[in-house]
């Protein structure tokens, strides 16, 4: 049964990492002592190490250790004794790039497609969606497809932000890119603001934390989905 | 010769379509009176024909008719008898993928690099660098490559934005992309801001309009450079 907690964010404004979610991932990942992380994001050019590093420090308060992906000689058997498995934040194009070029992508989606715990955070989450084509990252880096793990049948687009009324800057809006990419393709997108993140159990697909999420489907308006709605409609 | 005005937006805000730049295209495009326009980055997915249209109403009030690449069953004589030519704003994925499958984006270049006028703005001016790995936009489309024109010797990323300081919004800042670009590449980028523009004829190439504009360069500290700035040393 497959199982996954998909986060617009690792970290909300006034919190430390992954604190507002700390609760949640603890319920998440109850029996498991260990989790693999993918720290292939590398936000702001960080090491794998010492995003690691980060990644521990908050699973240690929940008595989790973290072991990268990159400590280990075979990842594939890493990935196949996983009990679970985080992927972090950084630059959309760079992790899928690096989940190609390593080839663990179909060992990650076979394993995760089977029950292993997975937990995305921003580009963790977006490859969780059927393409990375609503990341809101810079593409850095030439991947080899942007076709990604389809664990849910929409996209995501983390770090949902409104439109600023008082701005004067002329840059084309989340939505508007939104509305863009749904004249080329009818894949819907769900906006997730920081703070909020779905809950896949199996079947069973719900919109959590305290905020709505903003739902925009091809050739209709885009509408606003409370905490607790059911995606199942999506699936 | 090459020349060129790489603009970072069509408009700036509480102005028409080109208007605070019309002044300084009367000029560039002294002694033409029709350019050809590329419509392919469809902002908001507006179609070619509505696309050229708003291209036209602008170009109409310095008397140069402006004609739609889609408009030509042969697009590389349009090119190549073409005595201007300008490439819209929009989303600057589907703008390279079109340039590459209608197979036109050699013959652009070369006319270019032997002395056609060319204006662009935003997605436009973006493919004039090395390549859009600097785009602000989402990858609605997935292109051959993220290779450009590369009639300069950097990159563009336009309607740079400084960050906000007053922000609760945990998604990165433009600077922080940019830097991530430059864990992985040495390409330099320059941050134009809205209303901006940069002014190539030959070998001299200056920054231009009242704005300072951020130039990010790997393993340096960004800086400010100022209006009437001579860029050559990125050449």
């Amino acid at each position: 049964m497959k199982k996954l907690l998909i986060a617009s964010t690792s970290t909300v404004h006034g919190k430390s990492y992954l604190e507002y979610i700390l609760p949640e991932l603890s319920e998440f990942f109850k029996g498991v002592n260990e989790i693999l992380f993918i720290p292939y994001a590398r936000p702001g050019g960080i090491s794998h190490d010492a995003y690691t590093e980060k990644a521990s420090a908050a699973f240690e308060k929940i008595n989790i250790r973290v072991r990268g992906i990159h400590e280990f000689t075979n990842p594939f058997g890493a990935i196949n004794s996983a009990k679970g498995i985080f992927t972090g934040g950084g630059n959309t194009f760079l992790l899928l790039k690096q989940l190609y070029d390593t080839k663990v992508i179909s060992s990650l989606k076979n394993v995760v497609e089977n029950g292993t715990p997975y937990f995305g955070t921003s580009a963790g989450s977006n490859i969780t969606g059927l393409t990375i084509q609503n990341t809101n990252d810079m593409p850095i880096i030439y991947p080899p497809s942007f076709t990604s793990f389809g664990f849910i049948n929409f996209n995501i687009n983390p770090h949902y932000l409104d439109p600023d009324p008082n701005s004067t800057h002329m840059g084309e809006t989340r939505e508007t890119r939104i509305n863009e990419f749904h004249t080329l393709n009818s894949t819907p997108v769900l906006g997730l603001r920081e703070g909020s993140w779905i809950h896949v159990k199996g079947t069973k697909i719900v919109l959590k934390g305290s905020l709505f999420a903003r739902l925009f489907q091809k050739g209709k308006q885009p509408v606003e989905l409370p905490p607790d709605t059911d995606l199942n409609f999506l699936m």
